[in-house]
């Protein structure tokens, strides 16, 4: 299972925001959309071997944090206003119980950033961040946590919280690069190493 | 100068299309947005070498192209919104003259996908497809023309034009993937080579 983690520090979490603004007053909702897109399409098809998490931290009604299942996702498409729908419907859920469906594959939750690590025990997780060895000299394989900032970089006290885990940090290449264009490049690595 | 052409086989070529439907009734305009996106966006910036030409061929108003330089863009934004607005008004253009400025770093002209080969007469061009060389086994310089197709391959008649020239075939990796995020990959190839 490829896993990513995208952190996020502003995007409005209460689901209420409008698709004709996504950039704007969704506060960078735009930015988690294209991670979405890069983590789990391929021509023609949806990779069923991705889970993305999408941590909002930075709201009023934190935590919360949305997962997306490959092998489960429905109603998914590669443009950023449907998606932008399908996680504004997951957003506006009253959570009362630990975890709840919105549509096939888009569960919302009470989570936080250190619950989702939590889950990702069993897997090795990755820091991408500009400072990391690079992603070409790095042993992988397919049970990996990938986690990277929305528009930021994580802050100081989410640096804190994952190096309590056994944590590597990698870079993908020269260039400080948008959080979805990194998912890419991860992407590419994983498929030339299986 | 990293040049992308992007031969665009049903996009709306005229402008009249809605920007809360860019991947329906705009004929997969997202496609071609997503990758503008790839193509100019790195963290915080735009990069300044790049030349996007967007080709639409599949158009009652063809022939059409849409050329976007690094240099000189303002106003152009990560999502997918901003950017469909910027070229409906760049399509809705009444070209009389062979090239118009929209807005700055945007020009619309009625170039088909010749014309806009025999303006890349002084780099190397490479054509985009599954079953080319490897990217990473391939020489590059950064004086390179990038063809591909928009979510459907270039059809038999436009690779005939193609073989006129001087043209390698090359592959960013062993999955199929996305008109995008194969521009993600092309620049972060050529960036490790700088």
């Amino acid at each position: 299972m490829r896993k990513f983690i995208i952190v996020s520090h502003r995007a409005k979490a209460d689901g209420n925001f409008s698709l004709d603004d996504l950039c704007g007053g969704a506060g960078r909702m735009d930015v988690l959309l294209r991670c979405i897109n890069a983590a789990f399409f391929i021509s023609n098809n949806i990779r069923k071997n991705v889970e993305v998490y999408i941590v909002f931290s930075g709201s009023e009604t934190m935590p919360k944090t949305i997962t997306l299942v490959g092998s489960e996702l429905k109603y998914l498409n590669p443009d950023e206003r449907s998606t932008g729908a399908l996680i504004k419907n997951a957003l506006l859920k009253d959570i009362k119980e630990s975890k709840i469906k919105s549509t096939p594959g888009i569960y919302v939750s009470r989570k936080n950033f250190e619950d989702v690590l939590k889950e990702c025990i069993n897997c090795q997780i990755i820091y991408l961040k500009e400072d990391g060895v690079d992603i070409r000299e790095t042993k992988l394989s397919d049970n990996m946590s990938f986690v990277l900032g929305d528009e930021k970089d994580l802050t100081g006290d989410e640096e804190k919280i994952l190096e309590k885990y056994n944590v590597k940090t990698v870079s993908v290449g020269p260039v400080s690069l948008h959080a979805s264009h990194c998912i890419v490049l991860v992407q590419n690595e994983l498929d030339r190493r299986e």
